[in-house]
């Protein structure tokens, strides 16, 4: 993770979930260690996995005490095995016992994804189909979870309602259909950003290909209706193909030709890759 | 969900959620919606689960625009079933299009912990074994995921580092044994506070009573090895089962007779429940 | 201004710039008015103009006091004269004098920059190129500016640097040239993003459309210059012409062709639109 | 600036302000530079001009990498020239990349503002007479902005309402004539803080010297009845002369004998200073 | 309390005091009543003294609750008796007892103030000294506590280090001498602000009226001195007299003749009044 | 105070006390100081009592800068001496002078409760009585607070109304009764938290001990009724004595048994301890 949105983003939202978890002070750990007592710890993995947001969880021990000291054996992306030693953090005792819980749960969440995400993506090899994220994230986490279906081997779709156009049935109904909610929407939005449409039928993909859409979601359809809208298309516009696209499914889909089959379970469902610290000891001061 | 919390502690996190997702404006719907347009839209459900979390979805839309009005045909805590019809949200369009990603979100992670709550609870059944949740929630959404761990039926361990004391390994360690460690606890944390202990071996069980625990907590331990855990403590503490409990292994557990079995999975790896908002429509003003 | 905008994002901003104006009390309206009084007082133009902030103006004062009456006789976009009647604000006369500053000081930046949008925009008036904004506006008031520009009749380039894609030199020598920095862009940005590069020379520009660049952005070359490009790309990418672009330069750079021409000082060097609140009356309670 | 408003006001302004303009990450520059790199940039003056807010260009770069070395080649409140190179900027290339924009958007509306006071208070040189600002600043910005304005050869009128009397037209309206609103300010107010009064007639000013004003504003009057006004204060109160006062006009005022003359338009419509970075190159780590 | 301050000041402070107070919920409260049931309870002073704080007190409930109904039967400043009926609050009970403890806390500590300074300036009583508070107030709570003093007949010194001018000893050997002290604070100074000046010897008062200060503070000086300062300056500054003052010293310094005593007990050291919520009763929904 | 509670929670705290004493810069300071000047000045207590709070005072001034080098010559919990040195501070004297009364402001104040604990502690001694602190603390200080209050002697009642249960009255007469409402609470709560009663009668204390409470709190009953009270529960409970304790009465209450005595007196009415800053001088660089 860059460091500026380590600065700016990130840094906010670990002191609030350290306030989340220490309302007032870690009074199980304050009541047995009284004094600033330097220790070592262990990180290790408890299951097979990829691993994904070691800077985010160095960076809860060094914002509770910048002396602390993290060091890695692995780095974001890497594939890990059940027992592996991934690093080790040094620094009082105190602070390695108080950050440990938020520092694991983010750890544990991301490296969860990208898992899930590397495991999604390996169904697509050997195709020019990506796989992509959604807004389905957990919210206040978004940009660290977008980050870890990068680290997985992902790509984005957009990060809000700002920066991207989707226009999806509501938005075309509104506007009396797909041709005129295209051009409401060149007209009215920042003039860098592509224009994706929504569509459930054949006839809606000739509509956005005339539109001029950037990107055109197959929205629900048939294998063979989405292998006709590839053909259809012909390159004039990237294609998306979207709805609850499981790991099994992907196989069937990987030789449409779509550009991109995105996955909201991929952040909303994936289960966390278990991560603990152990053997924690004192250090000579 | 209960008012003052609603008030004091949601209300921000869910603006903040907003920010997240607009960190402008909902450029697509604002594009082919320019101005106030009444409508509303179904609240249905797309599996079979345990409801949880109706308050904070609709506190989205009210917080948007105060004149929204959103009614539920079920309430927390009610089993639906895939397609059944939970509710409807009446307002301004473009408040129901912008903020339902971050309503369904909430509603979506809220009650997939309590259909995996209820689930657990389920294996429980019948016995005097209360199921409990971890501190290994999502940082930032804790208030939420023990909310709906108490819908779905389980029960919630301490809030946080500052509500509760859990004496593990390193602080035994740290104290110089149970014994001391209780000691230290006793004398330092506010007085209204149990004090937990977290023993691996049948020493270490008859140290904790003797030491005056409040609980004791039976760590990766056998099933044999608990069952006379709890023999010998008699009652004279409360006792908590620990450590990647699944739900196969509940059924094992539930007749050993400790009071709580604690599982983190329950709020780290549940599945959202898929829930969507469908039928929009225009309404005369 | 769309209300959920204006809820999310506007109001801290209010609260904050209110805060400023107010760091305890405005001492001299509360030492001779010592109860609520009714009052009514007009909002008048001060000069010609475009309007724009109406929405921003009026919500100083119902968020002081949400009852508060805001009445105007214009909208946003309408072009105004001096000395007109634009509205009128009737409430408790301590929060209309406690409000008045920093909703004036709103109102009048953001009529300004609107006045400044309309003058340049009709200088390309009967051509196909659009006026655009750039990222040089006031910290803090990004959303309420770029909506000035868009009320005064000019197109927003992106809102920050997380939502569009703009490789300049030093991205492009970092990359290694421009084939290779869009090559990086697509891999790297979020794939709803377009990817515009700067360029220099004729030579770039020939690059950029073999890289496959969305936009080209044309930047200080001679007006011959950019005539050639626009014919070498031929309409393979967007254009856009930017530079120091001055309103007597907008005539000449309107017959080149460009799809955009964007505009710094719109934004950072618009005098206000002068606009006051005069005639305060009591009224009967 | 004075390091402690630095650190307590204009750190989280700034951070803010990075916040705007990254809402995740800097895109462009993440895609093409994925590891730290060092390099170095020179800071340009593009106009002639007043440079102001050095400090506050270098404390952006800090905040977001505290290893970033910033040197200057000249300090708040110099003349410089067009092509003159003002510093350096050494770190990260990413972390130069991405601040840019936020660093000079506010040098560049400091410098102007300084500018534009430097000019004006020139009008009074050999005076006795003293260039003020007024609460007609930026909403977010009247620090830096206050600031500004004194380092261009002007003088602060008061920060916010909070800390001078000004008795309007209203006030005194309200408190029905002068000598009551002053006796009810003087009873009210914090005691350290001076009452000024503003008049628009003669009488008003024999009024409110009678009164014991500590300040008398002369508003809108003409250039006879301000001589006149002063002739009859002797210096019982101070003056100050206010109303759309342009550069044209101030030579007008000089030599009326007033103390001091304010001008809104310093701040809310000088046009900023241009300044850039440029020259961007690698250097070894 | 005027309503703007109550709104741009407070309610943040309010809502940031219930959340250090349930930092999740009430637990008592929800445990035993789990549906909104409506309720009265009384506010009963439960000593003598002066009531100051209502609408902060009432201000509590209607943040939790906009429904709740708060009724007075006295009004700040009044002087209520032990056991005397102040008010009521009505609406759902789970908000009573869920803000009492806010609620009372801030209005006891206001009162408790508001008691002192009544008691205080009692003791000047015929004389045209004033009582001062100092900036010895809670950190977080000034705004609150200075409104409370003048509740009780006190007057507002400074609110803060930016509103006003105390040139103190170390400022003055900083600047090489009372006089040079004064003119750099004018010179530097937002123009509206008085200039005081702390001194110790009757040599000091002599140089701080040369200097012109504004307003001389006497410091830890003997009455015989003082009385011969205030003769020395006869009314060409304004003075004030600090230094530990306790109620019984006030009767001495009373008729010395200086126009201010200030007292930092007043805020830091006055004793709560108690005042109490009693008698809660349901009431038909 | 352990670094974890400083960094986390008391920073925040620290910088929104500078802020208010600050609002825009310290007038007096800057304008008689205008460069950095190293200095140094003295921590003297003024009267005898107990300090608490030395790490808080500390980080005013390394927050400001730093670089700035604080040196105490006691520690918490000490018994200090009017006239005593505590400590020194040195660094730059805009920072020593800035941040004075913020951070004696919090040291006095803390030592007073501290002073305040040890005197009603020493009370209690020689007996099994502890004396505990109550939620009756400063809004937005309670953490300091009840920190003091350890450092005096005192032990701590809950934090807040998250993490303790106490039902009183209301609560009782709620749920219809003690037994039911114990019931109630031990149903709802998060099952670390112990249950306290509030009784004032013998047939009241009968119930609570039949219910299962943890705790019961007497509360107003005479001393009689407490003994017999304590006679009855038998240690089947623990005991606390509550209501409007005073030093006197708190002799009286020593022998009777309770587990707890609790004084709200200590945090809502405890007279600072006076402490200052003195001899500011001028170090070489």
């Amino acid at each position: 993770m860059n460091p500026i949105t380590m600065k700016a983003q990130i840094d906010p939202l670990l002191l609030a979930a350290l306030r989340e978890d220490i309302s007032n002070e870690d009074v199980s750990t304050n009541a047995v260690i009284r004094e600033e007592t330097p220790g070592e710890v262990e990180l290790l993995a408890k299951q097979d996995g990829v691993i994904a947001g070691l800077d985010v969880f160095a960076r809860v021990f060094t914002l509770l005490d910048e002396r602390t000291e993290v060091t890695f054996l692995c780095k974001d992306g890497d594939a890990v095995r059940s027992g592996q030693l991934l690093g080790r953090v040094r620094g009082d005792i105190r602070v390695l016992l108080s950050g440990e819980r938020v520092a694991l749960n983010l750890l544990q969440r991301m490296s969860g994804i990208a898992t899930c995400a590397r495991e999604m993506a390996a169904a697509l090899q050997g195709t020019n189909t990506r796989l992509l994220d959604t807004r389905k994230t957990t919210p206040g986490l978004r940009i660290l979870e977008k980050y870890a279906v990068r680290v997985g081997g992902g790509y984005n779709h957009r990060f809000n309602l700002s920066d991207g156009i989707l226009l999806k049935d509501n938005h075309i109904a509104a506007a009396g259909g797909v041709r005129e909610a295209v051009r409401l929407a060149r007209e009215y939005a920042p003039f860098l950003q592509k224009v994706e449409v929504e569509v459930e039928t054949l006839e809606m993909v000739d509509e956005a290909v005339a539109a001029g859409a950037d990107v055109i979601m197959l929205d629900n359809m048939s294998v063979e209706d989405m292998r006709e809208a590839v053909r259809r298309i012909a390159g004039r516009a990237q294609t998306e193909c979207s709805g609850n696209v499981t790991r099994e499914k992907l196989q069937a889909l990987a030789d449409i030709g779509v550009d991109y089959i995105s996955s909201g379970a991929l952040t909303h469902s994936a289960p966390i890759l278990d991560i603990s610290m152990k053997h924690l000891r004192r250090i000579p001061a």
